[in-house]
């Protein structure tokens, strides 16, 4: 900090936090705009069966935006989590959730690359895309952690043992989503797979908020 | 919550609120972004009376973005009630929520069908798409007020009386939206009059925010 | 309120304040959506003449995106000062907050209907429906003032004359924009200038923050 | 101020603040928008390769993106450290601040301008467009430091020489941006380079949150 008197340190966090989640929720709201709505004018599109077969066909949009929407939130409560046992910021912590926010709010366009392409020839570009990009962002928030979690930072009241399960749990992510992205150009629903398990099994062990 | 040491469990639900909040006010505000522009280039686009006419046309837009925008903000209102009465947050209040999250997101993609179909014969398929996106947001909120709304989790100074009555009116939701689904391909317009119907009985009945 | 001991009444107002702010910084923001990117692969796109020309002929484009920014922000500041005085909030005020937002959040529509006609031969019927939007929007803001202003809502701090001053202030909202939407017809730069002085009369005006 | 007993001036500051901040996170989240997701129905996207060379052939989206979105990060950390020395609000302040989002919300624009004309014959005009947009934002800047600087709007805690050097350090931007927008016809490399430079620079001398 700076010797300019902010004698409370957390509001360089709360305001950092505010921030963060302004991009966290605007990004997974943005997840809709990549879903199309199926043109009337067209011939097949005017009877309630064309309707219905039209937004059917586009399952994979659901299914990319439902993977994309879960993923994005679970990264919100882990860097919520973060964050509370943090107690201040320096530029190193700045930049590391600088680019971890870079990641989030691009997080639409390889979900869009999903939706159009998963049931093409071109899935396995697709899907290697995808899991490459949240392997990226798991790497950027490995990043924000390791900087978060350095000694003068941490609060005081946080248990060692509440940080080394944190960190357990966020180890999961890099080596998990780069095995997807190895594995996408031979099955991408291999990777699709191995992303939606991923932030399940982050869902189902979560322990706080 | 964990052993962190975090003395005021408000915070957390603060924090998750502030986001909550953040995907409502931006999903309100994305309904416009299902608006189209009239195109100027059009042989009929360039007179005022082409304009207007062009305009007025899109009447169901108007009428979607309508339902669409209060029926969420009657749910902010009524998710905002339930929190004041919560004290903390576990892992199912999370996840209550973060599904309501993602309907309240996907409203715009439903809205944006009804705007495009609601005067073609593809309306019933179209309506009961939207009424049936509803009943699913309000079987999350009934999933979230549950899980709100334990014993443990209420707030020493919620009254019996208020959580009964909040219930009570919660309660609406989930048959309503279930019996315009059901009506949908038999009377579009009598879906849309219950969607209607029941964001103006809730706004009328609200007593708080 | 209800009996569910909400001890601090301001933290409602809080809420919905924070709320309506993101609803208001998201409808600002989104107008962006309505410039459009000129099209590189026309025949005339790709020399930095045509790039220019054509970024330069976007004009009214540009000409609306300042006056609803400016008419939305001015409208935010008035919204912030109406709620610093007032220190409850009941049905009747949301839902004169909920139209306020209706109406700030669809702005972008009739911006990019100036966008679009204002060179055009339509440009008065463009210019009428955005002044009377304009209308709508001050109607609806008269209406939370009228709500807000009540004698058991006010703040015991606020004084009689600083409410008599806002008052007056906001009270040259509804006539004048009146006036632009019956100027439109005849004169659509008129009603586009009355739109401009008001903003710009405001911000010159306004007081405080 | 006005004579409505606001007794806590922080509180203008910290609501204008909550409300940039909510512009800045919107912009940066909306330049995502100006990403194209390649059209699966073109006779060459049905392959593998062929998305993987459509989504390298984008890189110039991604470079406007990256840059754009770490120049306005930067400029939101200066944001928030300018209005921590700064304890109240007048309407010169209030409408720097407004010119300045002004500038941060159109951002998407001259973003996407470079994006699709990067590697065209109407770079020169593209990127001055760009480097001269950023130089309307950095002027914008100054304007809102300079009314926020002022004796009677510092924080009585704010030290002379942090103030001497945060001046310092954002002087630096409208002579760069104007040298990048004189350079752009020229070289738009040169151009884009000095507006990368100028983001990591600070980004490296930020010292605080």
């Amino acid at each position: 900090m700076n010797g300019a008197g902010n004698t409370q340190p957390e509001k360089a966090t709360g305001r950092l936090e505010a921030f963060s989640d302004g991009v966290f929720a605007i990004a997974i709201t943005l997840l809709v705009l990549g879903i199309k709505v199926p043109n009337p004018s067209g011939a097949s599109g005017s009877t309630p069966e064309a309707l219905w077969a039209s937004v059917w066909s586009q399952w994979p949009s659901y299914f990319a935006l439902v993977t994309s929407f879960f993923s994005v939130l679970i990264m919100w409560v882990h860097h919520h989590t973060v964050f509370r046992l943090t107690r201040r910021v320096d530029t190193r912590l700045l930049f590391a959730n600088g680019l971890l926010l870079l990641f989030v709010s691009v997080v639409p366009f390889p979900t869009a690359i999903v939706a159009e392409y998963l049931t093409t020839p071109a899935a396995p570009a697709a899907c290697a895309l995808y899991a490459g990009f949240l392997l990226g962002g798991s790497i950027a928030f490995f990043l924000l952690e390791t900087a978060a979690f350095r000694e003068s930072f941490l609060d005081e009241n946080a248990s060692a043992s509440t940080v080394r399960r944190l960190r357990t749990s966020y180890r999961l992510g890099p080596p998990l989503y780069l095995a997807a992205t190895i594995a996408a150009p031979f099955s991408p629903w291999l990777a699709m797979g191995i992303c939606t398990a991923l932030w399940i099994l982050w869902a189902i062990t979560t322990r706080e908020c």
